[in-house]
């Protein structure tokens, strides 16, 4: 689609209540500039959900990019690779031919807490918020049969040990089944560590059309789509056939299947999301996302690493800023920079987001986007 | 460039606390695809500042469009004109083929009490908030004999009165110049009655390609442009040049003039923003602008008028909702649909939206569009 992605950036990330959003933001900005190779930037397409009004401009003010047009999209935790998909959309139509992506989020000291949940937001007043409702997906899982805890506990056992090489991250552990296991509960059967953190971080990309440049990442496809109400009358738990139609259209535009992909960062900001997101993406059958991890298939150096950087649950989920550290992680892997983390070989990567309230009462929304060395 | 505006809705305009966001945006929607005549809607850019997360998604949820993409745009006061630049955009593309436009705000509950200034918004923290800077732009008019109190106040009285004829409209009255200028002082030289009010209110528009029906009004241009630091070394005051190049950019795109406009809708948030917006359109020179409305030339049933339906001033500001308002005005005035205040001819009407910080501290966003019927 004549698309690339010139250069990457980021903040830490984690709770950095003493810094201003657009601190964060000026790092990730700062070193994905540094690292396109290109000053020429159009556009920016900032991803944030509980951004401050004017935070995009501010931060472009501090970077020297003021005057630039700018277009800030909320789009619940898929915000980020929402930006993202613009941006790439407008690429290819020939519509910018530099913009800048940044994710942004700082919530650490508003969720401390200053937000309560509004009046309208029936997620919220019911009680029926994330940990809750993923909750439901996996107590479901159980039920069936179709995934264990300690196959639940083992997603956050590989990805806390992922981040052990990713000092962006907020957390990582060499834990045991046990200890994820006898976290505190949060959701049951959700324990603590299997549930994503609060976090502040950014994290940005700049784009333009292909070029002659090897450092340069292709993008093979890139898909937004939405879905509705969470229908009780499918056999699926939420979210399932959005991801899953979201990635059959990626595949289509990218002309590849689940089997060719060597590398993937997808949404697991509770455990079961990464056991759901793998089967939609179809990695495995309903019911062997569980084995599939089990198997060590996920595992870092295994034959398809699952959330290499360490995923939502250790790298941390400041919302709008997910997606494009998503991005951030298979550039890094395909250019192979990634450090002490760095797979053996990988040319094709996987990006998926899901946003939206898991209940689909909102509607969701997920981005998938398939990137190329 | 092939786009035309379908249908357009709105709600009532005016402090609506009982009303949720999403009542006000259903009935704006559903008259906007009543209007349409077309039900196939594929896509939503949604324009909102401080819309609820989800909000977007509950809207579309209630009048039966979940699972179309979804793209929720902040850009201050120009989130609804921007939003709607997108969906131009995106049919001028081909992206999509019948894009909804929304823009909705509901603040009338929350600024009586829960917004407090960011600890890094620098205009809430030095004081300079929008009345403040919008009265030194009217203090330096004041000052270099550019304007008088009296034609300040004759915008006021211009726009009060064609709200009388505009029952969606917040505030309405017949003031004399001496009434404005005796209200109580927010920002001096700003009297109550020249400063918009706090608005909750949504606005809907259907567009879609050029199509063989007689209420359809054309896209003739839409230019979105973005403005950076207040350049003190200007010789004008904040947003001129901003708004003056993003209107001679629309003109250039229509292939007209501000003498072929025949009605205008354009960001009147204070007196003098209408006086120095009218500058900058070209329609007088700097300086100009007050010996304009004193003139009569921008009345509602003179040779140019200005903002028939009230403008932000009376009709209100709710922030997301303003620009789309703005759209539906010149569209009931092009298809000769705009009941009592309906001009007599008018084939092409121009809308014009400024966001930002008007010192420019966190940059501008200015939105110019030309519509033909």
């Amino acid at each position: 689609m004549n698309v690339s992605i010139y250069g990457v950036g980021s903040s830490l990330f984690g709770k950095q209540p003493a810094a201003s959003p657009e601190q964060l933001a000026w790092t990730a900005v700062l070193e994905a500039l540094d690292d396109a190779a290109a000053d020429d930037i159009d556009a920016a397409f900032v991803g944030t959900v509980f951004g401050a009004p004017g935070v995009a401009q501010r931060v472009l003010q501090g970077v020297g990019l003021a005057g630039i047009p700018v277009l800030t999209i909320a789009n619940a935790c898929a915000s980020g690779t929402s930006a993202f998909h613009e941006a790439v959309t407008a690429v290819a139509s020939g519509r910018f031919r530099r913009p800048l992506v940044l994710g942004i989020e700082s919530i650490s000291v508003s969720f401390a807490g200053a937000i309560h949940p509004e009046p309208t937001d029936s997620e919220g007043r019911t009680g029926l918020a994330l940990p809750g409702l993923y909750a439901m997906a996996a107590s479901r899982y159980l039920g069936l049969g179709l995934v264990t805890r300690e196959q639940l506990a083992l997603v956050s056992v590989k990805n806390h040990a992922n981040a052990l090489a990713n000092d962006r991250a907020q957390y990582s552990g060499d834990y045991t089944v046990e200890q994820v296991l006898e976290s505190r509960m949060i959701a049951d059967p959700l324990t603590l560590l299997q549930c994503c953190p609060v976090s502040d971080g950014a994290a940005a990309a700049v784009l333009g059309p292909e070029r002659r440049r090897e450092r340069d990442v292709k993008v093979r496809a890139s898909v937004h789509r939405a879905g509705g109400l969470w229908d009780h009358r499918s056999e699926h738990v939420w979210g399932y056939e959005l991801v899953r139609d979201t990635a059959r259209d990626a595949y289509e535009a990218a002309s590849v299947g689940p089997e060719d992909i060597d590398v993937f960062e997808v949404h697991d900001a509770f455990t079961i999301g990464e056991i759901v997101t793998t089967e939609a993406l179809g990695m495995a059958e309903v019911g062997g996302g569980g084995k599939l991890v089990e198997s060590g298939h996920t595992a870092l150096y295994g034959p398809q690493p699952v959330n290499p950087s360490g995923g939502l649950l250790s790298r941390g989920h400041p919302l709008g800023a997910t997606g494009v550290a998503q991005i951030k992680e298979i550039v890094d892997q395909l250019r192979g920079e990634a450090g002490d983390r760095q797979l053996a070989s990988a040319d094709l990567g996987l990006v998926e987001t899901m946003g939206g309230g898991v209940a689909g009462i909102d509607g969701n929304a997920c981005v998938v986007t398939v990137l190329e060395r």
